[in-house]
């Protein structure tokens, strides 16, 4: 878009097969979708099986540990594969640049490659092999890139393993503090910086990256949608307009400790009790405030089948579609556990563990999107014709790196149709015409935003 | 008791400090309590850092882990300084002889070291010190015995590592068949077997053991007691009426994985929200049958904070005074559960892990020992004066390897007072009195049922 001060030359200098700079481009009639096709397939399978658990056929690709390991190594050989700029960030986070980091203005695109426990394939994975396949797509286009362009795997966005999301972009943004990442521990006790170590990097060089993130001028992740909206209205791509407030609350719901089958139920202090009323609660308060609200995590102590527990711990997950609805449940939730707990002579401590505000992705780049796409500006015809590509404008309750970024930096974000909606999960799905159509929006955006 | 065919002589030839034979019994009115207190004291001591949690301060002592070995050791080493002849048995269970196996007809008492998680230190170990202090109390009592005495510590009573309560006792009752007892598995998914095999044992030698039980003429258990019955009478010891019928069943509510986030309420198959139900129905049934319904032990899968669960497993445990009530609890309970599950579009699998009728303990050898500790007819006069001691009859909801062998041989068992009912938990306690009162009883059932 903005051609002054690029040194587009320097860029493509460092691709293997520099594009020439007058091909001509291809009609919108002719086949197009073979370069993107063929190179998402090859990739998507190559990736399949990394982190994927035998029984259950879900992906356990936490953040620091042996799978996160093998798919940062994937990255890393795509990115040196087609004669990107690799490097990783003082966050722990992958870069592979095309032309000069240094130059400013650049427009990145990516996502993770980390998954939820037993996640699906796509949430994550699918942005950062989209963008591999739209660079792929915008070089067979014989593309002239004007400002530089990067690809970006960030570090630990499901938060699996140390209970946090987004912690390689929140620590970029400087939403995390390296003595907060310092204090974050896995269910196994071992803390972020001695799993960091572990994978060989510096725990200690963790912190906020103003001077990276100065030098991008719009950030673009492309994302599985985890709802059925596209299905909905039959589209297979979708512009985000603004993710609800959200956030995590540990409850810990303390009791006493006692033998199952021998302490009168007058006698009892059993925490299961107010955290199942507790549970009930959260799904009351959610439907008045037409938000959602889930308690997916438990930890019970001692967990015995014959021992009433000492200890119960829920995380609760909250979104709503503004901060009252968000206000509205969380603090209804926590009113009436601390009710139960007291009438059980359980203790109660709600600890709030992470919060998001509602983020509201930038609107000039949205806008910029959005013709795009839907005018065929790109030159793709993606839409399969002159008209483009219809392109609805979706709210969501996920989470995204995007949206931590969103404080510092223009951010956007593609949605691809997920035709059950399912999402955290094995089930997650999209077919292979639609995460294709992803990859060709993602080329038009990053051809129309970063191109002569 | 039963002087014909005992063989006294050959037994106490297996004692280092064989008592002298006439030596008069101390008087009623004389200090009595010094050897009792004193070997108790000094075996509850070593006994108390095994296997306790540093954390918690509760025991981890799971069978065939390195915790149980060194109880196990331990049994060894005390069994072998008291001259005992010390064997193991097919099953695992330790066993002390004083007097010859062989004969017949012996009396045995113990109980077992193995803890449920992050237990107290007395279920279990109170009975297995006590038995080797009663000894050490006959001894300088100068008792002479004319039956066989056997101490004996039963492995893996609480189940808290396979899921089935008294593997040890059950095997030998035949209660539990060598191929049931090796589809055991822990949560690591380590068989029995091979638990069994890393510690040593020979997992194919497990199975009934009717040889050994016919000639087992009495068995008695102490144990703390798991309720506040002997602190509301007043009393230091009491005496076992029955077991109240108890099983444990498994509640697997299987739903649909799914992002917390952004999947609609409606869309949603949430197996928290049954199990949630489910733990309410269980107390509320419980509460109309005058019965007791837990729900302590959980498993979640993925179990991640943003994830809707695909999987809710919950354990109950049930108890009721009969057969009657605890149908009447179960079977509510998994109405109810059947009811949520539907209307949550979630599916219900109930599994009987365990479950053990009512047992009644054998009335002619509670009536002796009844009559042995109030008139104190076995001659040490416990009560602390003529008069001996006032011995309350109590139920229980609690399981014991007593139990499980009353199907096969005449058991008892001697409670020892809790003074706040908690057991199952860190904070179990008896008063030091109160477990030597349980020692000298314990000493003179002992003397009265085996000695001349």
């Amino acid at each position: 878009m903005t051609a002054d001060g690029r040194r587009p030359a320097e860029a493509e200098r460092r691709s293997p097969t520099p594009a020439a700079p007058h091909r001509e481009r291809p009609r919108p009639h002719e086949p197009q979708t073979a370069p993107a096709a063929a190179s998402f397939q090859e990739m998507w399978r190559e990736l399949a099986p990394v982190g994927r658990h035998r029984d259950s056929g879900g992906y356990r690709r936490y953040a620091w540990t042996a799978a996160d390991a093998d798919c940062r190594a994937w990255f890393r050989q795509q990115a040196e594969g087609r004669g990107l700029t690799y490097e990783v960030d003082r966050n722990g986070n992958q870069w592979a640049w095309l032309g000069d980091p240094a130059a400013g203005d650049a427009v990145v695109t990516g996502s993770h490659l980390d998954s939820v426990p037993d996640g699906g394939a796509f949430d994550g994975p699918l942005g950062v092999v989209s963008s591999f396949a739209a660079l792929d797509e915008l070089r067979a286009r014989g593309a002239e890139f004007a400002r530089p362009l990067a690809l970006v795997n960030f570090g630990d966005e499901e938060g699996a393993r140390f209970g946090l999301a987004c912690v390689g972009s929140r620590l970029t943004a400087g939403q995390l503090t390296l003595e907060q990442a310092h204090r974050l521990t896995d269910g196994d006790g071992i803390t972020l910086p001695q799993a960091m170590e572990a994978a060989g990097h510096d725990p200690d060089a963790l912190g906020a990256d103003p001077e990276r993130l100065g030098r991008i001028g719009a950030f673009v992740e492309l994302h599985v949608e985890q709802g059925r909206a596209l299905d909905l209205s039959g589209d297979r791509v979708g512009l985000a307009s603004a993710i609800w407030p959200h956030g995590r609350w540990r409850f810990d719901f303390r009791g006493e400790a006692n033998h199952a089958g021998t302490t009168r139920l007058v006698d009892r202090r059993d925490p299961m009790l107010s955290y199942a009323e507790t549970v009930l609660a959260a799904r009351r308060e959610a439907e008045l405030a037409g938000a959602v609200a889930t308690f997916g995590k438990i930890s019970v102590e001692p967990n015995g089948v014959n021992a009433i527990p000492s200890l119960v711990r829920g995380w609760l997950d909250s979104r709503a579609a503004d901060q009252a609805g968000l206000d509205q449940v969380v603090g209804g939730v926590k009113k009436a556990a601390r009710e139960y707990a007291e009438a059980h002579g359980v203790d109660l401590d709600v600890v709030r563990e992470s919060f998001t505000p509602v983020v509201e992705f930038d609107h000039a780049l949205r806008d910029e999107l959005a013709r795009i796409l839907s005018c065929g500006s790109g030159g793709s015809g993606v839409g399969g014709g002159e008209a483009g590509l219809r392109v609805p404008v979706l709210g969501t309750g996920a989470g995204h790196d995007a949206g931590i970024l969103s404080g510092s930096i223009p951010t956007a974000m593609l949605f691809v149709r997920n035709p059950t909606g399912v999402s955290h999960s094995p089930a997650e799905f999209a077919a292979e015409d639609d995460c294709v159509a992803g990859v060709l929006a993602l080329a038009d955006a990053l051809e129309g935003l970063a191109c002569k």
